[in-house]
Parts: C-alpha cells; sequence; structure tokens
C-alpha cells in the first residue's frame, strides 16, 4: 500500500482528521489567519441547540431596514487567488473535516446572523453529533493509530485513475473540445506523490468522506459564494449537497413539523411540481401566493400573513417558512427584479418568515432579444456578468433568515448529483447533522470530477466564462420560442411574457373565451382536452394545474408550460406550430 | 448537437421513456418475454396504496413454515448470459423508466408476496407518483416532440470522456493494475455511435435520470442478487440507492411513525452508531434484543415480543420493525449462522415484525485461519464462493416482509455512494415514491463508472472473483489481529471471538474485576478511563458504550471494538499491544 493516509490521519469512516492548509514550502500556516471568528466560536457549533420548537412573533418596530446588497463587501477573483497564494496547498486527508468558514475572506464589519432557532423543527432540535466523528478529534494525537473507524483501505479500490477530456475556456463548444480539449488525470495517490502533489485523488474521494463534503471542493462553492452573492452577516456557511432535491427536503424536515406543529409552506401559487410533492406527505400544507410576471406580489403575501387567522385555516399556525424560485420561476418562468426581491425580503422580517432561495437557474439570465442575432450577448467581462446577475435574497439577507440552494444541474451536469446549499452556521450545522444520517454527503467521484474541471483546470474566472457561454445558448434558444409563439400561436387567447432567466415558457390560455367554458365545463375538462389534443397532434407540454400550490381548490386560470432547453430549434418551432393548432381547434378559431 | 436523444426518447427531467431490449439485429424483442408479470400487474404499482396506517396481529396458526432457502430455484451466471444475448443490447435513453423485473428470469413456481402494507407509515402511505413523470408515457407515441420536461441537452455537458484505468481478473492488484490493467472509455455519446453500440454513455448518465437509478446498473445488481439471494417470492425489485446510510433512514420513514403511532425499533442490543442516530431524531424508541456470539437471539427476542405490554414501555406499542447486521455485526463482529437466521425469521413471522436486513459485510466472510499462512483461501471456483456464502435472510423470505440493503461500500469503493435495496414489488414501489423526491437516485457519474467497471470490464464472474481476493485480504487483516491479541492481551480480563466476517473485533472486558469496580466507579467511568489511557499511549479504539441500542440505561458490560480494516499489518500489532497495556494499566495487572 503505497501513500501517507495510512495512520491516523488517513482514518475513520467515523472520524474527522482536520484539514490543513499548508504554504508553498511545505510549513503549517496559522490556521486561524483564515478564520473569520474565534476557536470558541466554532466550538459552539458542536453543542446540539436546546430542543425547544417554537415560533415567536417578531415586533415590527424592532426590525432595522435591510441594508444594501452583499456588494459593499465586494469580493474579487484576484482577492480569492492572492488568498490561496497565502495560504498555500490545501491539505484535506481522507474523510478530514472542514468548514467553509476556512476559506472565506476577513468578514469585517459585517454583523452576526440572528436566531433562527425557533424555526427550527423539533427533529431537527434533537440531532446529536456522531459520537464516533467526535472521537476524531483525538486523530491529531502524534503518532496515535487509529482502529477506531471502520473504513476501507484505498489499497482495495480497483481504481488507478481516472481521465477526464474536457474544454478549455474560452473554447467551450464539442468541436473546439474534441480537437483542443485538456486531459485531465486524477491518480490514486497524487496528494501524497511528491512529484504531484496534488490537492485531491481518488484515495481521498473514492473513501468516505465528511457530510458537509470534501474540503477541496467546499473551498471552491464558499469562494464562488463570496465572489457573487457575498453574505451582509459574517457568520455564513456554505456545505454541499446530494443536490437540490434532496437539499429540498432536508431543509422542510429542519424547518417544519407538519402534523405536530400545524406548519404551513408558502410559495408562489404556481410552483415546482417536486416541490410541492415533498411537502405534502410531510403534513405540510401549502399555501400559494399570488403572482404577477415577477413572480411572488410581495403585498399579497404581506396581507396573507397579516389576515392569517388558524381557524379559517383548518387550525393551520401562520406560516413562518417561504420557498421561492426568484430566477425563471418553475413553472412560470418569472423572475424577481431587484426591487421585487428587496420587498419579498421586508415581508419576510416583518412577520419573521424564513426563506428557502431555490434558483437552480441564477445564471441563465438572458438579454432580452428579439431575434437570434440580437441575442448575441456583448462582450463583457467576467466582473461585467457579475454586476449584471441581480442580487440573491442571500446577497441582501442581513439576519441570516435565507438558506440558497444551488444546483450544478442546470448549468453543469445533474447527474453529479451535487450542489450546495448557503445559510447562518446554526442553520448550516443543523443541516450537517441531518445530512451525516441521511445521505452522507454527495458522491465522491462526483466530487473529485468536479473539483478537477471546475477549480484545478477552469478556476473561477474560467467558470463564469462557462457560465457566460451557457446564458448565451439559453438565450439563442429562448429567442428561437419568441419568434415561434409569436409566429404561430393566436394571440386573441394565448399570451405570454418572455421569460428572462429558466427554461420556462408559461402560456397563458383565455379559458373565458373557450366555448367549453361557456357551455359548463371546467377549466381542468378543457385543459385535459387541449393537453390530450396536443399529443394527438404531436406534442407534449405541461399541464399548468400540475403546479398549483393548493392542489385542494378549483382552479380559475389556464395555463400551459413549454421549456426551450431540450429540442433543436427546428423540433422546438413545429411543436409550438403543433400547440397552436390545438388551442384553434379547442377554441373553434 | 449529435445523438439520437434529442425527440421525445431523450427528454425530460421529469419523463421517463421506457427501457428497451434489442436484439443483435437491431429489432426489438417483445418487452414482456422478459417480464415474469403481466402490464395489468404492473399498472398496479403505480397507484397509490390506500391510505390507511394502522398494524395487525396476525394469527401464528396461519403461517405456514419457512420454505428452504431460494436456491432451490438457482441461477447461474451462464444463465444470465444466455438471457442476456436472447434478450439482445439494452436500449435505455436518458431518464428512461426502468423495473428491475425487465431484468429477472422466470419465476416459475414462486408465491407472490404477502401483503405488509400495515407496516408502512402514514408518510409514505400519503405519497403519489409525480405527474410530471406519469405524463411521460406519452413519450412513447411516434413522432411526438417533448416540451416538458425541463432537463439540460446534453450539448452543454462539459466532458467529453472519461477514461478509467482499471484492473483485469484475477490480478487485482496495485502493482498487477499499474502493468496490465485495462483502460476503459466512456464517451458521451457511445450509445448511438454507429460504431460503438454502447450501452451507457455520458450523454445518458450526466443528465437527470430515474430515482431508481439506471436501468443499466439496475440490470447488473438485480442480476447479482439473484445470483446470490433468489428470493423465494416471485414479485421482487431491487433498487438502486444512495447507500445504506441513506437508505435506512429511508426505509425507517417509511416503516415507522414514532411521534404518531408510537412505533420503536428492534436491533441487536449493540448496534451501528448512526443508525441508532437515525432513529433517534425520528421519534423512535429502539430496543436491543439479547445476543450472544452469533449476535442476535431469537428466543429473547420472541420473549420481548411475547412479553410486550405498552403500559410497561412508555405506551409504546410492540415492535413491528427489526434492523439487524447478520453478517460481521457493527459493532460486535458476530455473524448469525443459517441455523440462527432461520430462527429469527421465523420469531418475525410469528409476531409479524418487518425486517432490515442490513449486509454491508456480506462477501467478507472469513475462513477460521489462525496464522496468515493457513488463511490463505483455497482454489475455489465461483460457484463455490456463492454457495459458501451463509444465506442472507432475503434468501429464505417467502413472504416478502424483508428488506434487504447492499452496498458497494466495503467491497468497491464507499465514495460511489451507490447501494441497492431489495424487497416485494409493494414496498420498492413506495421506496421509491420517496426516492424522487428526497435524492432523485444515486450520482449518474458514479453509476456510469461503476457499470463500466463491474457488468463491462469484468461481468459478473470477474465481480466474484474480486470478491473472493478481497476476502482473502480481509482474511489476513483479520488474522493479524488475531495474532496479536492472543499476545498481547490479559485473557484474564479481556475475551473476545475470533470474528467470521466484517471488519471489527469486539473485545470484552470483565469490568467486574476491575479496582475501580469494587471501589464503586461506574461501567462508563471505567470505559472512559481506558479509553483516555488508549490514548495517551497512543491508539485510538470505540467504546462499546457508542454503540449500545438503549442509551438511556446504565450498561453493564464493558466493552471496546477494534477494526482490522484500515492499519498496516505493523502499526495494528503495535496498537493493539498499546491497548493491553492500557487494560493491564487500568487494572493494575
Amino acid at each position: 500500500m503505497q501513500g501517507a493516509l495510512i495512520n491516523g490521519s488517513g482514518s475513520g469512516a467515523d472520524h474527522q482528521p482536520s484539514s490543513e492548509l499548508v504554504n508553498g514550502n511545505g510549513t503549517k500556516t496559522e490556521e486561524l489567519a483564515f478564520h473569520s471568528h474565534s476557536e470558541s466560536d466554532k466550538a459552539n457549533t458542536l453543542e446540539p441547540l436546546v430542543r425547544v420548537a417554537k415560533l415567536t412573533e417578531t415586533n415590527p418596530s424592532d426590525i432595522p431596514p435591510a441594508s444594501k446588497p452583499g456588494r459593499q463587501y465586494a469580493v474579487t477573483i484576484q482577492d480569492i487567488l492572492e488568498r490561496r497564494a497565502k495560504a498555500g496547498r490545501l491539505i484535506a486527508p481522507t474523510a478530514s473535516y472542514s468548514d467553509s468558514d476556512m476559506f472565506k475572506g476577513p468578514q469585517v464589519g459585517k454583523p452576526h446572523s440572528k436566531s433562527m432557532e425557533h424555526h427550527l423543527s423539533p427533529e431537527s432540535l434533537s440531532r446529536h453529533p456522531c459520537s464516533l466523528k467526535q472521537a476524531a478529534r483525538h486523530l491529531k494525537t502524534p503518532g496515535i493509530i487509529s482502529l477506531g473507524g471502520g473504513l476501507p483501505c484505498a489499497e482495495y479500490f480497483p481504481i488507478e485513475s481516472i481521465t477526464l477530456k474536457v474544454p478549455q475556456p474560452p473554447n467551450f463548444s464539442e468541436a473546439a473540445t474534441a480537437e483542443s480539449g485538456a486531459n485531465v488525470r486524477i491518480g490514486k495517490y497524487d496528494v501524497t506523490d511528491p512529484a504531484i502533489q496534488g490537492t485531491y485523488d481518488l484515495s481521498i474521494a473514492l473513501n468516505y468522506a465528511q457530510a458537509t463534503g470534501s474540503a477541496q471542493l467546499s473551498r471552491f462553492v464558499t469562494e464562488h459564494t463570496e465572489l457573487v452573492h457575498n453574505p451582509p452577516y459574517a457568520d455564513w456557511r456554505s456545505c454541499l449537497t446530494v443536490g437540490s432535491t434532496g437539499a429540498l427536503e432536508q431543509t422542510l424536515r429542519m424547518l417544519c413539523d407538519g402534523p405536530g406543529r400545524g406548519d404551513c409552506l408558502l410559495t408562489e401559487e404556481y410552483s415546482f411540481a417536486t416541490a410541492l410533492e415533498t411537502a405534502g406527505p410531510l403534513g405540510i400544507k401549502v399555501v400559494g401566493v399570488k403572482m404577477d410576471d415577477q413572480g411572488l406580489l410581495p403585498e399579497a403575501m404581506d396581507e396573507l400573513l397579516t389576515n392569517w387567522k388558524p381557524e379559517e385555516r383548518g387550525g393551520k399556525r401562520k406560516p413562518h417558512v417561504l420557498y421561492t424560485v426568484p430566477s425563471g420561476q418553475n413553472p412560470s418562468g418569472a423572475t424577481q427584479g431587484v426591487q421585487r426581491r428587496k420587498e419579498v425580503y421586508e415581508v419576510a422580517r416583518k412577520h419573521d418568515v424564513f426563506i428557502i432561495e431555490d434558483e437552480p437557474y441564477y445564471y441563465i439570465q438572458m438579454p432580452l432579444g428579439g431575434t437570434e442575432t440580437d441575442a448575441e450577448p456583448k462582450e463583457e467581462t467576467v466582473e461585467q456578468f457579475i454586476d449584471s446577475l441581480i442580487p440573491s435574497l442571500l446577497s441582501m439577507d442581513v439576519d441570516g433568515r435565507v438558506l440558497r440552494m444551488d444546483s450544478f444541474s442546470k448549468v453543469v451536469v445533474p447527474g453529479s448529483r451535487v450542489g450546495w446549499v448557503t445559510a447562518s452556521e446554526a442553520i448550516i450545522e443543523r443541516y450537517i447533522r441531518h445530512a451525516e444520517v441521511c445521505n452522507q454527503g454527495p458522491s465522491g467521484i462526483s466530487q473529485v470530477i468536479l473539483y478537477k474541471l471546475l477549480d484545478e483546470q477552469w478556476g473561477h474566472e474560467g467558470y463564469f466564462k462557462w457560465l457566460m457561454n451557457l446564458r448565451g445558448e439559453y438565450t439563442k434558444r429562448r429567442d428561437t420560442m419568441v419568434a415561434a409563439v409569436e409566429k404561430y400561436l393566436p394571440k386573441e387567447v394565448v399570451s405570454w411574457s418572455v421569460p428572462l432567466s429558466g427554461m420556462f415558457y408559461w402560456l397563458k390560455v383565455d379559458h373565458t373565451q373557450h366555448p367549453g367554458i361557456q357551455a359548463g365545463k371546467s377549466i381542468l375538462e378543457v385543459e385535459e382536452e387541449i393537453f390530450n389534443d396536443c399529443i394527438g397532434k404531436g406534442v407534449l407540454v405541461a399541464r399548468g394545474s400540475w403546479f398549483r400550490a393548493e392542489q385542494d381548490t378549483e382552479p380559475n386560470e389556464l395555463f400551459f408550460r413549454a421549456t426551450f432547453a431540450a429540442a433543436t430549434a427546428e423540433n422546438m418551432t413545429e411543436a409550438i406550430k403543433r400547440f397552436g393548432d390545438a388551442v384553434r381547434d379547442s377554441f373553434k378559431l
């Protein structure tokens, strides 16, 4: 067996040696130099929170106004590069403990987050740290031999190396990759090989790891989050997830207790079907908030919460959690502008609502074009690109009341099943306690491949260039659909807003003009009729009713969702034509 | 964009074209030829079960005796090879639906499983199939264009190929792999490339998939399960998981309702710490069953259940779920022999208990040696190896009351976060409904790498040879520890059984002889003293009390757990010596 990971430092499925930062000449630098908090602060996060689950009412007069978005603390890629150079090589052996705080810059002048403990469910509050993982602190003892953790020896991993062929920025196309792509090799013992001095290798990635994910990929997402969102409170943390699907279920179980506390979940009145199907079996009642073409309406949310009466709501208590998709909302395609986001955040503060911000489409923010040619994104720098992005709710979150879910699914690959969440340290600590028993974190194979591609091969700069390129590709697709709906849909009964983010076109059909409705049919019957006729004509679209937050009420509007993500330009145009024909036939136009 | 997966067949994150089997000349064979059930049977599995959650008491006189283990229906690797040749190339495009039933042989003469619906929790019973996924049946319509599913286009996946270097059976060592390992390439469009005619490629693996996992890897684990366990009822299914950690949490939520129904969980009196930490926050009270050196004692379980009185148990109802690790139990290292397993199963039938069988160490069944030389496994064929394995509870399960969890973590790599469960169709259907919203199945990157290694490169035969080789390696390690404990531990106070499976040595220390106990100290105090002295002397072992099923009672025995999986032979021996010194010092021997 090769490698230096045998003895203590390379131990236990249930052990966590700490990550360290080693500078260029191999000596350890002061760990605290890269921490924004003292060790005593950090120790607190290992203690379980007190086991009390109740909601408090906040007095609105106590709340200071939200500060400006986090860019007042802007960090540049250059800052990150300098920070890394100063820190030296990251040493994070098998199953080592890391904390995204290790990878943040100084958080000077930022306030501490407010306690959100009263939002937590009894289930979440009752979680304890794992005793075996706690024991791992002893692995720092010099010369110790571990017979503690039952994790397999890397010698028995039947993969010597993995080699990826990937594009080199800015030549991202498949053709360019075939021609000039880079071959990136991941060996089993790159970290302990003096000739390579790698940061992450197969002996580490193929073994057990912490539920937070590896230090190596955590560093990348933490820095990326700081570059783009830079939350305006000091004690924020990121943590890798098994993708936003899993992250949402974990977050709902952390914040809501349907059967015991009668918790509800606020969301857009039309929402991601899987999110609704996640909440339902947990006994969490979903309550829809009215929307316009910028998505969720803050005044509607305020009114709903101000006038909430449990006795009119089957005994359910006033909602204290909002699930929202601010960019390219699924299914409506709506994107909240910056002012809208500020208003949503202020309503959440007023009513002490915790926000789950789900933004898989955040980087697919498409400039308004009109023709494919106009839509070519203008030449811009990475900094200009970052500045052009609508600020996230996380970037405005002075309280620490937002848990943001990020995903690689829509912008790199869905099959990695890797994403990350960002929230306050106290919230992330509870999230990790659950992850330890419900999935043990994402696939190490996925992590090492993403790390090699995004961090070592592309770096932050290259990754942003990839995102800029991808946004251009989706803009072209969106504009193909813009042209098709303009040309083929009967505007007398179908209306839409051109989506500014995401992958979806939300087509409103004016049911009041439908002869069937006038003859007494229900909206659902007409929706089904059109849907079936679409199938007959050779196009599959999604029925709007599948996305209704409150499935137990009658719909009063008629929608269909169409994606421009998947089909070719030619097929997309043909499909919209078929949909238009189905609507015309149904309306007898 | 290349490939034929654009149009309908290559659609939607939330769509599921069916997998198909195509024979050598490219024409489709009858799907039903590879199904053991009719289509009407299958349709039933899409319907949610009735929403009733209550437990029934079974009348023991109604229960026929368990039949012989499933090997009466033995299937050979040759059978599998012939079945595959007859079926032709597996065609399973992006996100296609598959069912492990497609990959099973004829289940002639086997009974149907019994209904276990009364074991299900209200949460599990309330799950509905996803409406978007249901819509995917329309993708079979010829010529249909999908604007339905919002899944990204493979053109935007920035990985052209992944190449693995892996051992070729039977040359499994790292040195042999460096010298003669095979390079296995996975391209983006191998499936649609006529020159390659691949079965699984990156365009599929990197995209969204069904929560059951890919058809490709599902086929492998289904066949593997049939070769080894061959459950004695017809309607068994396998389903990929994100590893057994996640599978256990899902299964507990499916079967138990702590707060609402007062459900308890039976397990060995010392059990896997993470399993205990999974059950606790769900409000599930864990109840320990006495053990001996073959693990769980059936008569103790019978007595406990027969005499269960809710009023003596804080109102908790009689337990209806058992979690057991029959081979190389963690922490005790105990392995249930075949007779023991039959008795455990019969007690479960008598009291209508559902069994969660967790066997990550199943293939590490080590012959009794004594010295390293004796322990070399004898030359044997793959068939002899399979026949030498102790039958699993699944292989005896005539009722369909076992959910078995298998894992690649201990025998291939833990970092893949891939495992699988096997149970009746009705149970697996509920499991999948949860997986769809809590993780969407395992990483596609992990799946395609495991598939290429295990299925295409090694095949079933090669994988069994790998397992045989691995068992030999662990046997040597176990025997190193046998020699060390014999030489260095004070037998007057420390006793043990040599483990026949797994990775753990369970060392019983006779606390009654301890001077501290005699002077009034508690067992936990003495345990802590010895543990701390071990750290001081340079060895980390696990404290037995961490594994106690009933943490709210006082321990009456003193144990330590040591693993032989991780350290080198030299370090292991030294570590045991240090542990022996710590015990001697503590007992003042």
